[in-house]
């Protein structure tokens, strides 16, 4: 308080003292308009000085215009500083540095056209929150917050919430994973488990390999962290095989990052004996896998197709990244890294330095959700309503837009190339006539894919989608004439 | 599915085709025990043939052991394959990076002595769960889920949720700061928010310069990041302020990273005086300031000190890094960076390549909190109990422990320096006798602070700090004979 460094001097009277002081803290700009003053009582008690002297120093101010004391609560100074405040002024646009930059740069948010209301959006492939369950979601926040909500709010462990760990890694068994030897960090979603990953694996100007096209997102990542991108072409059926192996033999890539199911943005499953095939070049040259489990909750068909992890049954060559985001909650941000065991403790101490870990509160919340049932009455509801979301979309594209061809199988969204017509060009004239989606360049590397785009129908109602779709064929059909 | 490529000739028997190419798969490792098998209608309508050849095919395998149909479940593969993968290994931690070692090198929590059920811990600074309000927490999820629940689960933004953001603008604003041209990003708590500062505004070797001791997870951050870290020493009201000047005269760094109030390790409030002398030569030296608001709620003292951000009335050049983990819902990670808008919205796209965003449910509930005023009369309960913790430790400190001096002013720990004894071999012997404290080493550099402890209090009852702080004196007193 202004009074801690104060020291009376015996010549002057002591309320004048006092009086100068506050006026000598306002004049540096110390005590500043509206700053509350210590009480007569706690001033002369530290003081030292009986309690009138303050009081009198206080009315005189007070008297001035100065100060003014406000009943009940304290006393304020009521005039301004006359002393202007230096600016401590920084270039702060100058002083990003090359990450911050690339960040900025590569967030397609900050330069796509902005979105306007009444338009019909195919951007988008989040989940269609409607198809939420509310009522199961309070119920589960109900019953961990009765059991431990006090534990919850507070600080948890880095790892993440061990009943969702111990949760995910029978799921992941589930599907076919040896679990034996590996452990899980929860994380922010699937971006900040790329991210960890990359932070923590690579250095600037090391050489990453991944599907041409692929994941906006991921492509970002790698970008901002300055690895050089082998981008390998794609097939029908997905990762062209000859061109993978002849790029880790000759260009040995420090990861692979690959996403065998409704592979973003083309919709491709990898089929059981391609997934083979990837794993064992990747055994031959050393290669290790960061496989993004990316919607493979919504595989429409019975038959199951196992992860890549699953290839890998005592190695450990295979990253596993999860999520649910594309399907459940995207809000509460929880995804998933399985790994070796060695790797994630180091990880979880990367984890730590970065967020310390995710909301206890969400990771029980979603932990009861999944095992309480209602995330299984729940995919049930959703697979059906997706797959035929999915159908109805294909078969509209198919009638209205003119295409050398249409990617995927399923998943919440369809990949089309164009013929001999400009992805961000059909954009332009679709958001004048009310309808935006995703130009599929950006899931190039090197400015390529400037003929395909993304259509996400997760969001939208089959009465938009089939307007939707429409313009975009008149568009297509304009430009391509 | 394992059909998709799968080509019928016309010489042999269709079901023995169709069961040499499920053998095949099997042999081949691509169909593994436990893989589902597509349904006989689903065989037959892909190949166009008859479901009865499909049907005799599946019934031979089953016979034959190798498949298994289970009623209502489908069939699943039953033996093993026997082609062993080969194993995909890697040496996962000879690939992890300077960053990612460093980040496991100075996770205190991997190398500590470790807890055991029945000790009594001052190592902690959390704030008491006890205290937290669970009925008012629940009202406010209820309340905003019930309001808006499917939008908070979906995708949000980046840059946080707006009305938290309004209320902090707000709360900012009561504390005596310009909020003019300036902006919020909500992180994940201080740690995000710290590291994203870094990771945006720094490279390797770039010199910063903070308190010596400082906050071990800051200092940790730092490191990680590879800067060349300048450490200025305190005097008992907080930095020196000559050599303060003398560093940023001659070594001047990119950022002085400061924790004006209730300093972590040595709870020192800098004072209103000192706050403008640190300012002001920040000002000549055009050093930009990254303001730590740590435990700035928890001033028991009446006076109000504004924080350092509030001198800098229309200047940019102070970064407010704001959290209430040390008081409220550490659990829930939320924290806030006040700085120049031109600043944030380059930060909102480094925040969104790394975690897209903070939790929106747990947003919308903590403003909820806060806007209810839950929030103001959960702070006077709890200003009041840590006070009186507070007066209550530093009581039996003073009576027990030797100590050259002590340190602090409230919050939730008590910095203590020691007479020619070594806080790690008092934690030594202490950890022996079921106690265990912050040693004073992990807030210095360069392994300085070797006398100095931490005592945090905030989670210990009476009983135990008196029990606890009498162990480590008779410790201290041991050790110094």
């Amino acid at each position: 308080m202004i009074f801690s460094s104060f020291k009376i001097n015996s010549e002057e009277k002591i309320h004048l003292q006092i009086e100068q002081h506050i006026k000598d803290n306002i004049e540096k700009g110390i005590l500043q308009k509206g700053s509350k003053l210590p009480s007569t009582r706690e001033v002369s008690k530290l003081l030292g000085i009986s309690r009138n002297s303050v009081v009198i120093s206080y009315e005189n101010l007070e008297s001035e215009g100065i100060i003014k004391s406000l009943k009940g609560k304290g006393t304020f100074v009521s005039i301004e500083s006359k002393v202007v405040n230096g600016d401590l002024t920084i270039d702060w646009e100058n002083m990003i540095n090359d990450y911050g930059s690339k960040c900025k740069e590569l967030d397609i948010i900050k330069t796509e056209l902005p979105w306007k209301k009444g338009m019909i959006s195919f951007k988008s492939i989040a989940p269609d929150e409607s198809l939420f369950d509310l009522e199961e979601f309070k119920r589960c926040f109900l019953n961990v917050f009765s059991l431990e909500g006090e534990k919850l709010l507070n600080y948890g462990y880095a790892k993440g919430y061990k009943p969702l760990i111990e949760y995910i890694k029978g799921y992941m068994q589930k599907k076919g994973v040896d679990v034996e030897g590996k452990d899980i960090l929860i994380t922010n979603g699937f971006t900040e488990g790329f991210d960890i990953l990359l932070s923590s694996l690579t250095e600037k100007g090391d050489i990453i390999a991944c599907e041409e096209p692929t994941h906006n997102t991921a492509l970002k990542i790698m970008k901002c962290h300055g690895l050089d991108i082998l981008s390998i072409p794609m097939k029908s059926d997905g990762i062209d095989i000859e061109i993978l192996e002849e790029t880790l033999k000759n260009n040995p890539p420090k990861l692979l990052y690959l996403i065998p199911s409704y592979h973003n943005p083309t919709g491709i499953v990898m089929k059981g004996e391609k997934r083979h095939q990837v794993y064992k070049i990747c055994e031959k040259y050393k290669v290790p896998i960061l496989e993004d489990g990316f919607n493979e909750e919504l595989l429409y068909s019975s038959s199951h197709v196992p992860p890549l992890a699953s290839l890998c049954m005592k190695g450990n060559g295979i990253v596993y990244i999860g999520s649910f985001s594309k399907i459940l909650f995207p809000g509460l941000r929880i995804g998933w890294i399985l790994a070796d065991e060695k790797l994630i403790d180091n990880l979880e101490s990367v984890k730590r330095a970065r967020t310390i870990h995710c909301s206890f509160l969400d990771q029980a919340m979603f932990h009861k959700y999944m095992e309480s049932g209602a995330f299984t009455r729940y995919m049930k509801k959703v697979r059906k309503h997706y797959k035929d979301k999915y159908n109805f979309t294909l078969e509209q594209v198919k009638k209205h837009i003119p295409h050398e061809y249409i990617l995927g199988e399923g998943g919440l969204h369809i990949f089309i190339k164009l013929k001999g017509v400009n992805g961000r060009e059909v954009l332009k004239h679709c958001y004048e006539k009310g309808v935006v989606f995703m130009p599929g360049d950006v899931f190039y590397n090197n400015r390529n894919g400037s003929e395909t785009i993304r259509i996400g129908f997760s969001r939208v109602n089959e009465e938009d989608i089939e307007k939707g779709i429409k313009i975009i064929g008149e568009v297509v059909k304009d430009l391509g004439i």
